[in-house]
């Protein structure tokens, strides 16, 4: 999904391999769950714990390190023989019947043809002919929302540097307004750069913000960066207006046989610092927030038709002047996928949520059995009677720390706020007092 | 639509443009024709009375020559600005709310939304945000087939060589089927080649058979190719079974707000000459015709949701055994739709029909009012009452000729083909009388 792997740092890729242990919350008795980096025995004893299965129900399989390590399960790793010998032994062994890839790329469609479940897998007869590329295009998007008539920022995809000069001064520039340029094949914000008119805007979503004060230094830009952009003249770029202020929300769809079913809503959090999600999105009290969920889900309607089965996340901005715009879909398993089956499956939420969920990323932990018990004696740890609490979402599984993930149940936001911040005294307590211990044992070795 | 418009030669570009007037057949009082090559005014005044509407009722535009001369319509001639004004005039004269292109590109897009006739053109928030390419691409078409789940020719979107090696090896050649590869964005076969393991096999629909023998020869085939179906590496290439002995045949739908409603069916010449279409489909008696039917109406399905408002003809091919496999759509006024407008608005047919259309292209006619003359003299031309008979369905207008096309109405088959013998003696009859005429003219000055 970012095109070449090589692009990204190894620690970054190491930052993503372990952030795939958010699929543990997806497991039901019976799985198999394959992941890049080997989990901590003592986090699948405690998610499945939480979600009331069996550890020994599930069996866990991580693929020989690839070119690229073991961050990503890049192809090679899911080519290799060992592994595939052994994943079709277990699926066989276990009836399995369904896979939950994070991304049905072409990668995945290979394998699950080779494990013989193409013909169970809802939609397979569309992925197999290239349709999950055909959904993760940014001008796909741009086409199907204007067929839905979906509001969205300003915007066009432009395939040659003539349009995009004329429609980014002409609409965007001239007007005072940034522009974002999204090459048409990238995640995350890798392929996105922001243009604006103005210093001090902030590249949210965006690898940054270039300043241009003028048309010639716009087409000097555009020059430059055109083959970047357009992966050397092969696909077009979409150009929107940026909204500076603006907070990024996202509506999560399930669309199977039966149509299109909202799974949830959330909001990215922008301050004190950008860090994780809040499910639901606060912006659901804004007069306007039906029409966009309504909207998001008009947008699923062709997606469906099309013969995609799966996950859609729908991506917008709440614009200052409380209006929602749809700048995006994604249809593979979200940032929120796995909050929404913590949410389902752990805390009992259904329909209606008398919970909020707020989830902290970026976490320096001590190993997760230590962490575990110092959040159950300091009665952080989630209660399932109470229905509120910590868990740990994604265990800190790195030499370096500042890969974990936890997420806070509470019944309120200000509740959530005030459990974060005592988590935060709580694991810094411990980390000193370990860094204090192991000097102590090392000047006493 | 076929990328690089200097790939065509210049006399390929004039035969397409003449064919351009087929668009005389959609029109309707009040109308405004935009062609690429100035019309014999006694091919309009025809074409007006027998679609019994005034002449003087329907205003006809050719803009200056381009950069590829007077055959096609060039992006340059449509951004012409005196042609542009006259349009512009002309539209707000005749209160004009609906644009017919023959295809929706980039180009009609702008045209249209200068014209001010954005607001009130079905679909035009799709086609505004590139949805008209998207469709126009080969690869979108084997998602949306296998989302569908419609019969098509076995195949795949191959984005990588060593892919494309592979499928056509093992699944293809090395059985001892043929092969078509077709370039992601091109039209009537200009993007096709045909591998094939066996020689012989007529490359109906693409450019050229290879033979190859063996695997060696395949990949040394691809490597040489690879660059050109792919667009140097841009594109992906969709590789299908070429059955051979197979015949084409199309079905056409109108998808509007409403929905999708099938406007006919037609079918490829291909014997004694690959020539023209007959209508309705005779393959129509086959027992699994009805199931292509319902299959091509469930493709329209997806095109519908997505946002498309137009003609989509759903290209297929009927094997030697009697199966309908679906092999291409095409979102855009296809080879049939003045046909089926003639069918409409001159005979008469609506939803069963009681006569055969057959067609005839590439024919040599004498001026459209010698011509007009001799078939009334002769007792050949279409007569309203009996509704049979023959129009000229395009004027031969060119110096070089063979760029004709009529159109026989006729109970049945069997008539409609003694009726192509007698037209053929009588135009040849009177081409040599005016040669004749000509010759002595000449040898008297």
């Amino acid at each position: 999904m970012v095109g070449d792997l090589a692009i990204l740092s190894p620690d970054y890729r190491r930052y993503v391999g372990n952030q795939a242990q958010r699929m543990a919350w997806s497991l039901q008795s019976g799985d198999v769950l394959v992941l890049p980096v080997e989990p901590d025995e003592s986090f699948l004893r405690y998610v499945t714990s939480q979600l009331k299965i069996e550890r020994s129900s599930v069996e866990v399989l991580v693929p020989p390190p690839g070119i690229y390590g073991d961050g990503v399960l890049s192809r090679d790793r899911l080519a290799d023989e060992g592994f595939r010998r052994r994943l079709r032994r277990v699926v066989a062994e276990r009836d399995v019947r369904k896979v939950l890839p994070f991304h049905f790329d072409s990668n995945i469609v290979s394998l699950v043809k080779w494990l013989g479940l193409g013909d169970v897998t809802p939609g397979f007869g569309f992925l197999e002919q290239g349709g999950g590329r055909l959904l993760n295009s940014k001008s796909t998007f741009r086409a199907l929302a204007g067929g839905a008539g979906v509001p969205v920022p300003e915007g066009k995809v432009c395939s040659s540097i003539e349009a995009a000069e004329v429609f980014m001064w002409t609409e965007l520039l001239s007007r005072g307004f940034p522009g974002i340029l999204k090459r048409d094949f990238h995640v995350a914000g890798f392929g996105n750069e922001i243009v604006s008119p103005v210093s001090d805007v902030e590249p949210i979503g965006a690898l940054r913000t270039v300043v241009v004060d003028d048309r010639a230094e716009l087409a000097k830009y555009l020059a430059e960066r055109w083959d970047w952009l357009t992966d050397g003249g092969c696909r077009p770029v979409v150009i929107e207006r940026y909204f500076v202020d603006s907070v990024p929300i996202c509506a999560e769809f399930q669309v199977d046989d039966q149509g299109v079913e909202q799974t949830g809503h959330g909001e990215m959090r922008m301050a004190p610092v950008l860090n994780g999600h809040v499910w639901p999105a606060p912006s659901c009290d804004l007069p306007a927030f039906g029409l966009f969920l309504e909207a998001a889900r008009r947008l699923c309607g062709p997606i469906h038709a099309m013969g995609y089965r799966g996950v859609v996340s729908v991506d917008a901005v709440v614009t200052p002047d409380g209006d929602f715009l749809i700048n995006e879909f994604n249809c593979r398993v979200s940032g929120s996928t796995h909050a929404y089956h913590i949410a389902e499956r752990v805390v009992g939420l259904g329909k209606s949520w008398d919970r909020v969920l707020v989830e902290q990323r970026r976490c320096t932990f001590p190993r997760v059995s230590v962490a575990v018990k110092a959040l159950r004696q300091s009665g952080l740890a989630y209660d399932h009677d109470a229905r509120c609490g910590v868990l740990i979402a994604v265990d800190d599984n790195s030499p370096s720390g500042g890969f974990g993930e936890y997420c806070v149940v509470a019944e309120h936001m200000d509740d959530a706020q005030a459990i974060e911040a005592e988590i935060a005294d709580l694991f810094a307590a411990i980390t000193e007092s370990i860094a204090t211990r192991t000097f102590d044992a090392g000047a006493g070795a």
